[in-house]
């Protein structure tokens, strides 16, 4: 049992100060401290956990409005923000975990976490860091694994084009695309990023859309032959300058608009009749769907990550006290690959 | 060899007078009469054709553009519309056509056509109306056929929502859903039309759209439980209302815009995020691309059509001289059915 397990401790947490209209500020958040006992109560089979890494992720900003109908679970006013993470296991009555185990799953905003059904992913690779379970080993590289191979269906030579190409996601496909043998051009929010791109992750070609005031004139120069597989992270002008350059039998992965998540009324799109003239295949998924291919994926991935054949870089802000500007940066672009929140030591 | 062959004959045609931009006027097209002489130039591999009926297409306002780089090839101001149509062989040099021999495929709007490089399907059941071959037996017919169980992947039970419900392939779309086992409502324009596909096409309900100041709320109102397969027709602000009606795993159709069709600049969708949040799929396609499941598609429905299990309802329009009206209806609802345009007796 940990060291700690039964003595009273602070916890903090970050909590939600009420639901948002536009964009969000970091005063909609703040930090609370009370105290938490670190033990199971007696009949139940919790699991007692300590968060080490949160993951910053887009969709929170959705869970921020108010929304009866969702399709996400709101967040609660005066409650902790919650999302995906890493933890190590202090007590456990659980059969499926034991003090000392470290797992990746559904998370709160706080140190100190009592899961009483929990569903938590064990982690048996410690040889790479933990914290990559947020991400390339966590569900932005299912994200990645599914979106591109699952619903793009890439063949070799094919051109691919990533937006927020270097995001939590989008590093990953640009590698993945590389591996297949495609083509691929990225872009991004700013020229660090844009080095990223071309130097770090080996994408063909790498534009800053912030400085093309015309995106259809941007993609035809990087795609003179037209796209054929667009990795849709952004939604909005971006998808309609794309819709443009698709090629015949061309395939869309939806996997965010970042682009419309603090619009109250999205921009709309106007070329989507392209989908029709070129016989475009437009995906939504969600990679919670494609979790049963987990071990697989890991099996595909960590020999690249061993070989440094595939690279991931994160941005790593440190505790709760700079979650709230870490999570909103995501809609600035300030974060410089995956947004990690680290809340403790390992 | 036919009587007239090696006549001169006269010979109407259907003229686009310029390009068009926004909505078209009977005025943008003019009946030219000229002649023609009923014979193939010697060394030649054409087929004479006495055109019989000829389809009114959507598309055929997107081929009025002015549009170097459009999908769909521009017609040429002072000349002929062309489209579709069904045909009797005066005389052929052609192998796989003779004399006599029925035929549908490309056709220009004109009396008389030499056509020098037939791509034509040859008409080998005549039992069923001429006319049908524009239509259910046609290009709208294998539209039908490969919207719905290729791209659609109905399974019995599904709800199935059809736009445009009663035109030349919303009619069928409808029936292979109630073959399916499926729950199927129609849209369309007209008191008229809703109950033509109520009471001669057996959609389980319909509704007559322009009635409906809130699309959203009339979708709710007959998918309590959300649509399954959207067979897409319309585009615009139905199909905004459809993505907010959609379930998960929901599928799309793309098969035409017709609403987006004479805007200079389309309404903007703005709902296509719900193609994330639903996993859904969109597809966009072409029947020409599934022409090789026509005799396939012939086996399947013909017997239907010899039995009344599927009906087909046309709208025929008589002679060259209102070809622009029976067209143009296409854009104000004016025809009930498949818009057909005969111009000459069999």
């Amino acid at each position: 049992m940990a060291a700690s397990v039964g003595k009273e401790v602070s916890n903090k947490q970050l909590i939600l100060r009420d639901y948002v209209t536009g964009s969000p500020k970091e005063s909609d958040m703040y930090v609370k401290t009370s105290t938490i006992k670190l033990e199971i109560p007696n009949g139940s089979k919790a699991v007692l956990l300590k968060n080490l890494y949160l993951s910053c992720d887009p969709v929170m900003r959705i869970r921020m409005n108010r929304a009866e109908d969702s399709i996400f679970a709101s967040y609660t006013p005066g409650s902790a923000l919650s999302g995906y993470g890493v933890a190590k296991v202090l007590d456990s009555r659980h059969p499926d975990y034991k003090e000392g185990d470290f797992v990746w799953g559904p998370a709160e905003w706080e140190e100190y976490s009592l899961v009483e059904e929990p569903n938590l992913t064990k982690i048996h690779h410690t040889d790479v860091p933990l914290s990559y379970y947020t991400g390339i080993l966590g569900y932005p590289g299912i994200t990645a694994y599914a979106g591109f191979y699952e619903i793009c269906s890439p063949k070799k030579g094919e051109y691919v084009f990533v937006s927020s190409a270097s995001g939590a996601v989008g590093q990953l496909v640009g590698q993945f695309a590389k591996l297949t043998g495609c083509y691929v051009v990225g872009s991004a929010g700013s020229q660090q990023k844009v080095d990223l791109l071309k130097n770090k992750f080996g994408f063909d070609e790498a534009f800053n859309y912030k400085e093309e005031h015309d995106l259809n004139a941007a993609l035809k120069r990087y795609f003179p032959n037209g796209i054929d597989i667009y990795f849709e992270n952004v939604g909005g002008k971006m998808l309609d300058a794309v819709l443009l350059n698709m090629r015949d039998h061309g395939r869309i992965a939806g996997c965010g608009m970042t682009s419309t998540y603090n619009l109250d009324e999205p921009e709309g799109i106007k070329n989507l009749m392209f989908i029709i003239y070129k016989r475009i295949r437009m995906e939504g998924f969600s990679a919670i769907e494609y979790y049963h291919l987990y071990p697989k994926f890991l099996d595909h991935i960590l020999p690249y990550i061993r070989e440094s054949k595939i690279v991931y870089v994160e941005d790593i802000a440190e505790g709760l006290e700079n979650g709230a500007a870490a999570l909103l940066g995501l809609f600035s672009g300030r974060n410089v690959g995956k947004q990690v929140l680290a809340i403790a030591c390992e």
